[in-house]
């Protein structure tokens, strides 16, 4: 599985302290002695599956070098309401000023964790996969994709530079599919799988006479889904996309589409609670 | 009211785009001809309150300083669903590199401030004020708290560096609430007021002796609210905070406490559904 | 095609002039009046393919915004020894300061266009298409990419991470081609083909087996490629890379494989000559 | 001799990493168990002058701390075709990632150190001294320059900002060498020499009148430039450059100039051929 | 006291050293063996008080980490004429490239502290606090206000963005300042308090009755200040500025006054003389 | 003579608004109108010579692209006390923001330029230059040496990069001059001069001997001085340094000595005093 790299989470969490912080804590440095130690826990105020663990332990050590943070779980496992995740210890005035950054991160990555958590067993025992957009929020997608990994779900490419999805509007200005897909197939190196954006079975159709890699079904009803799957009958890899609720996603996964890609998991996931509490 | 800086918005938006486009759109520059025009429009799929129509703008501006984006409503208004928000025209290449990057800010920007707005409406009429919080989305904390400003709310402190807040972890590190603020009265200089978090009316009662300016009443129910409003009689301004929803906040707004801060609004807004469609 | 970016130009380029120039240039502001004009004439020295004219006009136009080019050439078109590429003026400091950075990059990547041009007509005719490696200059891979693209060739993966070539190290690793690609199927999104480098006709048809999409055929004679071609059977898309001369170029292209990678066009392509000659 | 700077290689060696891996390298990540380790050999297949060995070890070293390089061989020692240059071990992930971007640099700068060891062969013996120019590939004239010294030529300026050499458009620009060498001595510290580039021995007279420093001899026959010795008698450092060969220049070397300038050393070296072979 | 982050003090020297060294410092590496030991002392040239003990030895610690600076004395003492400060050792080549740069911070933050010490003492006794301004030099501010601490003063606020005061400038473009403080009052988070900058006891009263929390009483002299102090009778912070000598500021601080802001501390601080002696 | 370039300018100026302003400039923001126009005079409180106006017109720019400057006064004139040095235009909130900042640089520069001015007067009429040193404010060499050049002196060496000269603690390190001058003339490229710095009229001649280009007198006596002119005899240019003051200056000029180098001109100068008082 991909891993979230050292620089890219310093870099993040580097930004989200200066933003924070600036170049003075007032409350905390005027109140704290120097090397003035303490220690403090996480606990997890409602049930959530852990993510960021390690994102939120760079706020720390980002302030002072000599921040420990131990912890029995790992990112991916669910914790109990009323749990400890985790301790935190080190310098007074670090665990301060880095408290709110550190929360700030680990309740929205545990969020989109628990939502994607959620409907990863929604589909359980289908052959459906549940898999992110680039519906993420602006200079955090690495660290959101990371989330859904870790919640179980996949990703969908990274970003315009990695893959080729030819949505509607691009159609719209090419002037059709066919037209389009003839264009990307011009253009791009041998690597890359060509996927486009359907929204009646009649379009699908023109998708793979087109010889489209794979086809994006927007904003079909379940039927109509399984209506596709037969017609592309392997032809081309199929994914659905727009609406799809946890109450109905079980129905599209038993349609027989592979993929199941939810905006939601990354743009409305509501932040965990979680706490830090520290003792002197 | 304060302003969202171009500089910020800019700095922002073009990581955001750095993010998404890497170094090359596969699929647009594929398809969409050198200079090819193109033009589309912003649709409310659901009632909403906007915010973040410049930065938008800005998203597809970076892109191509040819874009030209124009709307009928600005960052405050509210806007029904199923009405266009506005119209974009530029380069077809810009409007679709830009397409997601401008929607992503839009949508969650939006989201806040129609968030925002409810809690107002649900205030209105009284003394009492919504404000946000630091649990800001790491790296918009200026976009999000603009978002609460145009939804109707006003901003408590931008960070750490700017305002004294002495929290339950500064107290506990303390030694009390009395040597906490006397530790900042030394330090900070003479333009800042000194707010204190407390737990009860006992320690409404040490934070006042010891000569706070504000205090934060944490997690407490609206009858104690009442009691440290008649206790307070005016000496610190008092804000409370800490699970107050829609459906409670206007009970705490008539307790007569002047603050009223809610995470939620920035932690936890859902996007708002806003799509955006292309003609050639 | 995909174009080559301002904002990536300006980029590098700025970083060129400032490695040169650093915060003075002591020969020409101690001798070249405040605004005095000047202009002066490009001169290709031998017969070459131009690239890089726009990056050459970025170096002038970035000491001084009164810089103004033109050619009658664009870049991919072939310039014949002793003509005039094309012009530039503007303030004199400015061309004198910007001459040195702007000819090292036209003369490298005319250089890189050049030779394409040589492999793209040697083979030309043939089904085969000439495309580069991975082996560009640290820095520049965006600009000798596009020069290999107006030069005719096309191009491979942009780097790691927009494509997946399983190669002889990463088999070594993993501990056989099987259990690689398996590997890489469970990680990558939907949009990647997978390809592996092999080294023999039994590898290719180890790879061939476990559902390779690609192949590259590393360092085989032609007779052994074309007995590729045969086992392959149109099953993957055949690469073949390692040693390949202008030569031999051709002789490869003949055996029916699909994708011919060079690495000299980049790595060690001659720096065409190219004069700026001023006039007062 | 100066040193190549930590932080320059650092600086440099990071971008390319950027440039390349991007945020995910797909192929070793999906195929990579977490720390599994790997060691790998550098081979010469071809004899060179080896330069950039540090420069490799940094490309490792950034993807992860702990990878080790070692090697009998320092920089500026021959390696003979076949030989083993070094070895590297750590964790495979980091080798993978990194192979890449390390011998991009190491193949490159072995071959100005090679190309460069040729001419100071060549002119063994005789007074002359060879150096480079500012014909750098542009973000590389640190490492380039550096590879030429350990190649056994010296350094010309770094760049426009710490020597003066007046070349012919800035005569052009200034009406004359005396009115250039005049305006250039009213402006620049008591530390610079002033050098004069001159196409005849006509000038080489004027710029000796004027006082010039050194004379820069463009473009002349090694009998001219024999005459051009005579004529200054040592009132000036003598140079010379322009389309000097590997086939010539000892001829020019014996002519008495002091200097020889080679743009090719940096402009236009092949590549040497070098290999990382891994094991598990 | 708030501290200097090591964060700051890298950032500014490394800016710093930069700008001196570029890349390469064409003495010391010619003349300096590889990892060749020195070690020097530190010697004040006239009575001082320390500043900045810290921040050059961040100059040399960049330069290699090998470097150890050691002294008996702490940012805030004074130490005689003649005294030794303290030590360096570490390698030749770092000590002397980083030397300059190390001098120039300790001899201007020294400078600044020995001033503000004076200034403080000249109103021992009494209840005025001496404070900084925001004439600062720019790039430098973090590190001249902590001068201004360690000296004994205090700060003021530490930009345009963590405090409110209104001045005279202000004030004109609002038309008036009862309107200027009502403006802010409407805008600003309830943590701020109002400062206004006053030329007369009339504007002094206008600013009282607007509720102003604290008014600067500009270019008073001290007996209008006296009056002043009586005016205001505790209902606001009063603060002096404009012209205060040294020879004059006690004679404000017994007005009774409680803030006395220089700018001179900052603006126009006279570098200490200090010298580094290395032995070889 | 050199310019300050308009990036160098902007590159500081950034910085130091984004240090004094922030995100947010309270006080202005709440009080100025958008678009609120305004303008002011710049006012010189004490005779002085002007330097950094276009320094203060970017800080102003950089605020608001439609700030507008207007001087009768160009760098390095004279500007008698209580004169108008000119005037600004633009939105009211630009003028207050950079005011600060505009000014911070405006008092610096012009300190200089005033300061350098009294040194150049002072030793007109005699052969002597004088120059500056490394001793400027860390962050603003360029602008420093920019200043002292407008006030009519020369600057030295920008830095270790662009210029040698061996001082005592090289000699300390290196053995001796003899050593020092060797090494450095091994490394160094033909257009660089050497120069050494001495203690005594022994050690001038060692320097003479081993060939020093230019040889700097440390701290001698002008009797000293003058002796040093004849053993000299123009085999090297000579500068003198250390302890010269207005008053001591023209005694040294007389001794025949070439360069007179003074660091108080950017470690002591005094701010000069200038105000900018707006109109509504």
């Amino acid at each position: 599985m991909f891993r979230l790299h050292p620089e890219t989470i310093k870099r993040v969490v580097s930004q989200a302290l200066a933003e924070d912080c600036g170049e003075c804590d007032l409350t905390t440095e005027a109140i704290v002695r120097l090397n003035q130690p303490a220690s403090g826990e996480f606990l997890a105020k409602e049930a959530l599956v852990l993510a960021g663990w390690e994102v939120a332990a760079w706020a720390f050590q980002l302030r002072s070098s000599e921040c420990v943070l131990e912890s029995s779980y790992v990112d991916g496992q669910a914790v109990a309401k009323g749990e400890a995740i985790g301790r935190v210890r080190g310098p007074a005035s670090a665990l301060l000023s880095a408290e709110r950054v550190a929360l700030n991160f680990l309740q929205r990555l545990s969020g989109i964790a628990t939502l994607t958590r959620q409907y990863v067993d929604a589909v359980s025992g289908t052959a459906a996969v549940i898999v992110d957009t680039r519906k993420t929020t602006p200079g955090l997608r690495n660290l959101e994709k990371y989330a859904v990994r870790v919640g179980g779900g996949r990703n969908h490419r990274f970003g315009l530079f990695d893959g080729v999805l030819i949505k509607e509007n691009h159609i719209a200005v090419a002037g059709g599919i066919d037209q389009a897909i003839a264009s990307v197939r011009r253009s791009v190196d041998h690597l890359k799988k060509i996927e486009v954006e359907v929204t009646s079975l009649h379009e699908l159709q023109q998708a793979l006479d087109a010889g489209a890699d794979a086809v994006l079904l927007d904003n079909m009803k379940p039927d109509e889904v399984r209506e596709a799957v037969r017609l592309a009958a392997g032809r081309a890899v199929l994914e659905v996309s727009g609406g799809i609720q946890l109450e109905t996603v079980r129905e599209y996964a038993l349609t027989g589409v592979q993929i199941i890609s939810v905006g939601a998991l990354t743009h409305s996931p509501r932040a965990m609670d979680i706490s830090l509490e520290l003792q002197r």
